[in-house]
């Protein structure tokens, strides 16, 4: 099966919009002359996904209501040839406790691979910037980030565990909250004494891969949130953030929550039914679609990201509060693109090319069924460009980390999907601080739930699952009088 | 209310047998009439909690029984003027993804604290040995320790990463293997020559401190097991194994199970029944307790330890691998003590004094209700003593790390706590190559769970919830023909 999302361009194929997907449901409802339910969940993504699973399972009648296709919101792979390329989350790790309890949950703790492979070919971090190319061991590679963060990070004398010593809080202590005020422009400046002018470019080029926005609309406090959650280290984050992955990919993942939920015998589902309006009447809430379909229940389930809530019509109106933070947003507009390209021995590079590139990080991701060498590269609003505006200016945007002949590319476009409007969560300075506790709220019958506002991992796979699993909770707690099964 | 188990000792009261504990249970059962159950449990630790809590929301019919009169097995917290000294497991993280979920579960993100303070007093690291003692900042003892513990991981040159890439594997590679025939000594043996004297006593004492047994009796793999769920750096070690712990104690978590299996109204229990034997008959399983109280269920969850299975009598016996899997148990015979002392500096002291003391780790962890400095001991097989026969030498045994006014001693002796036979699970060369599937198999009607045996974090509070949901699930499948709720 096929989702429309996506798009893959070879030079015998062109640019196709459109990409075989595990994620993609067929048939695309199954919603009968039924349709009144007892709670409808806003938003197939892993938040809703959860967040419908464990209220059918917990005997609930479930709605699912998704815009897209398919499932899985902004974290799905593709299905090419039966290789998974990763349009957006992909990256899981044992240390983050939600996501790692669903994979051990479904058995699937022998489905995973290792991104890298330095075992074969250059191994080498080539670093370029607008006067050249240098190239480094990885241990230099890792050395040099190392350094650059710890410098970036250390506000404190202790690495920011003074600073944030319980990520997981849902109130910023008064240091954290004035670092969330802070760009991590603003950090910089702080230390630019104390930087290499590589360390600058390492440091400026991982942030911008964390955050997909620029220096100054990048809030410096997640930045370090990240960093604490991955245990204070650069190590850490190579750990949580970027190695393993799923060898069918995230979509062999997701489909497990979709389909336990299914055989709950409790779930309607309909894709393809965007939500025009929200309107909670107090004994019920009326969901209507675009195309005009009416469906009502006791609570709602909203897994709307932040960037998208302003686009359905809720009645009562979002509180002041949240209103205000989705007009704000996040400013993540990463570029991620994925490159097949012959040359083997670049499966073991890793490389920055900055700032003068189009796409700032890039690594060799693993082997393709050809026995290829795939790549994949991020970009984000610094140097913003749209991958299938043209296919040139991308590959010469991989180029821009060494010389390669690319066969294929793939990719979506986060920043053009109305139902994202941008890739994960990343906030820019105050948001969090102003806005953290009201994006959390409940507003009558409607339960708002989102990775973009979760405590832990905000804006991963993990953060998605703790926000689905709390709305079920709550709701649960609402109509059966018990908040947990 | 108070437990039988643990001692305490001031000069004024003297010793003193059963300590006030939050997971002392009153009244001691609640079982009617019935005789009959969907599972019996064996066992009131976390993973007999986890089980007989899973199975009870799931409407199974559940009987846990327990040889002692409180929850929580080999972790439980005094409360000793509302203070806590944790008599067994302590720490968690929220990189331990099966118990973080509880910790989220629950809410208590917020009721934990952190075990050092290195803001004020002597904030020293203080290394004794049998020719002096000498004294570093804290910086300097990571510095140390990260070295040496580097040097003993680092058997494939990337710090164990290549050889356990998947610890939460159930198959050892055969690299593993042939580390888990190898004793933490035979390792030391290999890299003699590239250690100071400092490192060798420092990766000594740690491993000591993790496996409570000798050198010779510790499974090099299963050290490296810890420091790969730990993320491969000697920073994911503190953090995961020694940091974090409930401000209120472990008892206070360990009740949040107890509580809401009884709120199912499907629990029913009974403590101080230690189990004499079990029965599988086929259509029903048959558990006497040494009392004679004689019990039914269609199946049974035995969470009793692996050191202390061979005194339930089985029947059908157990497997021949089981069988002698139990008979060579593991060789953790930790001494854990904690001391009230006046001195306020050493609150940030840490220690080690080895190889010639009784203790060999030592640390400020706390401050006690009456402002003095609770520091906080490990011992094991290495000069093994129990703290209760001589309140002089264990007294002498602290005063080997430094200069210190011992007002009040509190510990329980694990090694001659019947019901437990030692403390946490830690294998010598072999057990878990020859014997880990074995542990983990069913055996008809009777499901075999434990901590001492979990794939991920084996031996922790989190392995034992891995535990008690994988019987749980395994019970759920078979009574109700789903696996999960």
């Amino acid at each position: 099966m096929a989702s429309r999302d996506g798009y893959s361009w070879t030079k015998a194929t062109g640019l196709r919009a459109g990409v075989p997907c595990l994620g993609a449901i067929q048939p695309s409802s199954n919603v009968g002359d039924d349709a009144h339910f007892d709670v409808i969940v806003i938003g197939a993504g892993y938040c809703g996904l959860t967040a419908a699973r464990d209220a059918s399972l917990a005997g609930l009648k479930v709605l699912l209501l998704e815009a897209r296709d398919r499932i899985g919101g902004r974290s799905w792979s593709s299905d090419i040839d039966g290789y998974p390329y990763e349009m957006g989350g992909t990256w899981v790790y044992w240390g983050q406790a939600t996501v790692w309890r669903e994979i051990a949950r479904y058995g699937m703790q022998d489905d995973l691979e290792i991104s890298y492979d330095f075992g074969r070919g250059i191994n080498r971090f080539l670093l370029s910037s607008a006067t050249g190319t240098q190239s480094f061991s990885h241990e230099q590679e890792d050395a040099l980030l190392e350094s650059a963060l710890g410098k970036l990070v250390n506000v404190d004398g202790s690495f920011g565990r003074d600073t944030i010593p319980f990520p997981h809080s849902g109130l910023l202590n008064p240091q954290a909250r004035r670092l969330d005020f802070m760009s991590v422009a603003d950090r910089l400046a702080e230390i630019k004494h104390h930087l290499t002018p590589n360390e600058r470019l390492a440091a400026e080029a991982f942030v911008l891969l964390c955050s997909g926005a620029t220096l100054e609309t990048t809030s410096f406090y997640e930045f370090l949130h990240w960093w604490a959650l991955s245990g204070y280290s650069y190590q850490g984050c190579i750990n949580h953030l970027v190695k393993y992955k799923f060898r069918r990919g995230q979509s062999s993942f997701a489909i497990r929550f979709f389909e336990e939920a299914l055989g709950s015998g409790n779930l309607s589902y309909a894709f393809n039914q965007p939500v025009a309006s929200v309107e909670d009447a107090g004994h019920q809430v009326r969901v209507v679609t675009r195309g005009g379909h009416a469906f009502a229940a006791a609570r709602v389930v909203s897994a709307v990201p932040l960037n998208v809530l302003t686009s359905v019509k809720f009645d009562p109106p979002l509180s002041p509060a949240r209103w205000q933070a989705a007009k704000t947003g996040h400013g993540n507009q990463t570029v991620k693109v994925h490159a097949e390209i012959g040359d083997r021995d670049l499966r073991s590079f890793t490389g920055i090319s900055y700032p003068h590139n189009g796409l700032i990080y890039g690594f060799g991701d693993g082997e393709t069924p050809a026995g290829n060498t795939h790549v994949v590269a991020f970009g984000g609003q610094h140097n913003h460009f749209h991958p299938e505006d043209s296919i040139e200016h991308t590959i010469s945007a991989f180029q821009g980390f060494a010389p390669m002949k690319v066969e294929r590319i793939v990719f979506h476009n986060w920043s053009r999907d109305e139902f994202a409007k941008g890739a994960w969560f990343f906030p820019g300075p105050g948001l969090l601080a102003n806005h953290l506790p009201a994006m959390r709220e409940r507003q009558g019958n409607i339960f708002f739930a989102s990775s973009d506002w979760a405590l832990g991992w905000r804006s991963f796979i993990d953060g998605a699952i703790e926000e689905g699993g709390r709305a079920a909770a709550a709701v649960r707690a609402d109509l059966l009088g018990r908040a947990r099964i």
